[in-house]
C-alpha cells in the first residue's frame, strides 16, 4: 500500500509517494500559481498526483490515503485560510476528495504535519507526547499526544508562533503584538541584528553582506557568532531566552517527553542546544526533576512530505 | 461499588464516600497534622476513611478506588513534593496502597482532581477537552484531553499558576518572577490593590476595613469594583487583563473546548466574564473563529473529593 503526501509551499508544491515506513519511494513538485486562485491550485494538485502515479506506474487503487500540509488554518469542516495563498474559508477538503472520489483525502497545518513526521521517524519517534516548533520565516508548532497529531477542539491548537510572551518593538504579521514569531523566527533574528548595526554597534555581520543591511540572513547572524561578534551574540541569546521561555511555558503546561527543533534556523542547532537546558530549566516550576528532552528536527525539508502521508 | 475520594489540603483533610454518579454520599474529616510529618498524615487517612466507612456500614469490598487530591506534585513514581505539607519526593501512592492493600489507590495534583470533577459532573461536562483554572491563594491548573486528567509526560504539566507571564514586581513563591499566580490569585489581587493604595490612592477599600490594609481580601476589591471604586477597577482589570492573555495561550495551544474558572476568586464570576471574551480575542490569532467557551465552575468546595472519587 502506498500513502501520498503533499507538501503546499507559498512557491511551490511538493508531492511524494511514501510507504508505510515513511520512505519517499517517488516525488514530483508544481510551482504554486497563487495568482489564479484556489480552484487552480485544486486542479493542479489533481494533475500533480495523477502524474506522480502514472510516471511511476501505481495504480490510484493501490493508494490508501492523500495528505496535505497547508501553510494556514484548516477548521473542523476542512475549511483553509491562508494569507500567503490569499485563501479565505475555502472548501480545501470537499474540493479535493471530489477529485479523489475514491481515497481519503486528509489536511492539517504544516507545523503539524512536520511534527508528525518527526514523532513517526524522526527526531520524537516512538514518543507519546511530543511538541515541536518550527523555526523559519515564522514560528509554527505542531503537538503530539498519543502518537497523533493533537490540534485541539476547532482545530486551531498548537499555534505556538502566535502566543504572546513580552511586548516587543515590532507587530508580528498576524497584527498583534509580543508573539514568539517576532522573538525567535529567522526574520527575528535578522530584525533585531539590523537593528542593534542600525543603532550604531559594530559588527562582523556587515563585511558578511559587504554593508547591505537587507542582506542579512539568521544564517549571518549566526556564523558571526561563531567569530564572538557582540551584536550577534546579544541577538542570539535574546532568541534563545525566547525561546527557552516558551519551551518552559510548554514543559508546565503540556510536559512533553520531547521537544523538536526544526525548520531553517535549526540548522545551528548546536548554538541553539548550547547551554539551552539551563536557561529552561530558570523558568520551569519543578527545577529538581526530569523534563523534555530538547532535540533537533532530523528530517528537515522532507517532514511536509512525510507527514502528509501519515495523516489519518 | 463506592468510591472514596479525599481531598488533602493545608490545614485540613476532607473524605467523602462518592456513587458513579459523583454524588457525596457521606462525608468525614480530621486536621492535616502537619507537625507530625507525613507518616502520621497518611496513618490519620487511613483512620478517617476506616470509620467513615465504619460509620456507614459499608465494607472495604465494596468500595473500586480510593483517590486523592493533594497540594502539591506528584511524579510517576506516586511520590508526592508538597511545600505547604513540608513533604519532599514522599512516597505517598505506595505509603497509602500498604494500609489498603485490596484497594487502588490513585493520587493527583488538587487543581488537576478539580478538574476532573467539573470535566465529570459540573461546569465541563462532557468535554473532550477542557482546561481548569483555579484562582485561589495560588493559581493552579488542570487539563482534561479525551475526557481524561492530562499531566504530561513527567506528570509536571497543568501547572498553569507558575508559567511565566510578564515580569511583576514582586517574586512568585516558587522563586521565579513573572508566573500567572503572582498576577491572577487572590493573593496577587490583594497585593496589588494594597500596592496602589500604599502608593497613595483613595479607595472604597480602605473603609471596607477600617483602614486595616492588612485585612483586605479579594473579595473587599470586588466588592469595591461594584462601587466604580478606581483602585479597585485598576486592580480587577490588570487582573483580567493577565487572565485573558493566560487564556489566550491556552486557546492558541491547546485550543480547548471549554475553560472553567474554579477557585476562591470565581465566586465574583459576573464580574470576571463580563467582557472577558473580548479581551481574549485581543491577544489570540484565529480572532474571527469560534474558540473555548469560558465558563465559571460549579462544583466549589466538593470538587476535591468528587474529583478525587473519579481518579483511575
Amino acid at each position: 500500500m502506498y500513502y501520498i503526501g503533499i507538501d503546499i509551499g507559498g512557491t511551490g508544491i511538493q508531492a511524494g509517494i511514501v510507504d508505510k515506513d515513511g520512505k519517499i519511494l517517488y516525488r514530483k513538485e508544481c510551482a504554486t500559481d497563487v495568482e489564479n486562485g484556489f480552484d487552480k491550485v485544486m486542479e493542479d494538485i489533481n494533475i500533480l498526483v495523477r502524474s506522480l502515479l502514472d510516471e511511476n506506474n501505481i495504480q490510484m487503487k493501490d493508494v490508501k490515503s492523500i495528505g496535505c500540509g497547508v501553510p494556514g488554518f484548516i477548521n473542523k469542516k476542512g475549511q483553509v485560510t491562508c494569507v500567503n495563498l490569499g485563501w479565505k474559508s475555502q472548501d480545501f477538503i470537499n474540493t479535493l476528495q471530489s477529485k479523489f472520489a475514491d481515497v481519503k483525502v486528509y489536511a492539517e497545518n504544516d507545523a503539524t504535519v512536520a511534527a508528525l513526521a518527526e514523532a513517526k521517524v524522526g527526531s520524537m519517534k516512538g514518543c507519546d507526547v511530543g511538541v515541536m516548533y518550527t523555526l523559519g520565516t515564522g514560528v509554527g508548532g505542531g503537538i503530539i499526544i498519543n502518537g497523533k497529531v493533537f490540534s485541539g477542539a476547532h482545530n486551531m491548537g498548537s499555534e505556538l508562533g502566535h502566543v504572546i510572551v513580552d511586548s516587543n518593538y515590532y507587530d508580528c504579521s498576524c497584527g498583534n503584538n509580543g508573539c514568539l514569531e517576532t522573538f525567535c523566527s529567522a526574520t527575528a533574528i535578522i530584525k533585531y541584528a539590523r537593528k542593534l548595526i542600525q543603532e550604531g554597534k559594530d559588527s562582523k555581520i556587515l563585511s558578511l553582506v559587504n554593508n547591505r543591511l537587507d542582506d542579512i540572513t539568521a544564517k549571518h547572524v549566526f556564523d558571526a557568532y561563531r567569530e564572538n561578534d557582540e551584536v550577534a551574540i546579544e541577538t542570539i541569546n535574546r532568541f534563545k531566552d525566547y525561546l527557552a521561555k516558551s519551551i518552559a511555558a510548554i514543559i508546565n503546561t503540556i510536559d512533553p517527553e520531547v521537544i523538536s527543533i526544526g525548520g531553517g534556523v535549526s540548522r545551528s542547532g548546536d548554538i541553539i542546544l548550547d547551554g539551552l537546558n539551563d536557561i529552561i530549566k530558570k523558568y520551569i516550576v519543578f527545577k529538581d526533576e526530569e523534563f523534555a528532552d530538547i532535540v533537533i528536527a532530523t528530517l528537515s525539508a522532507d517532514a511536509g512530505i512525510v507527514g502528509a502521508a501519515f495523516l489519518s
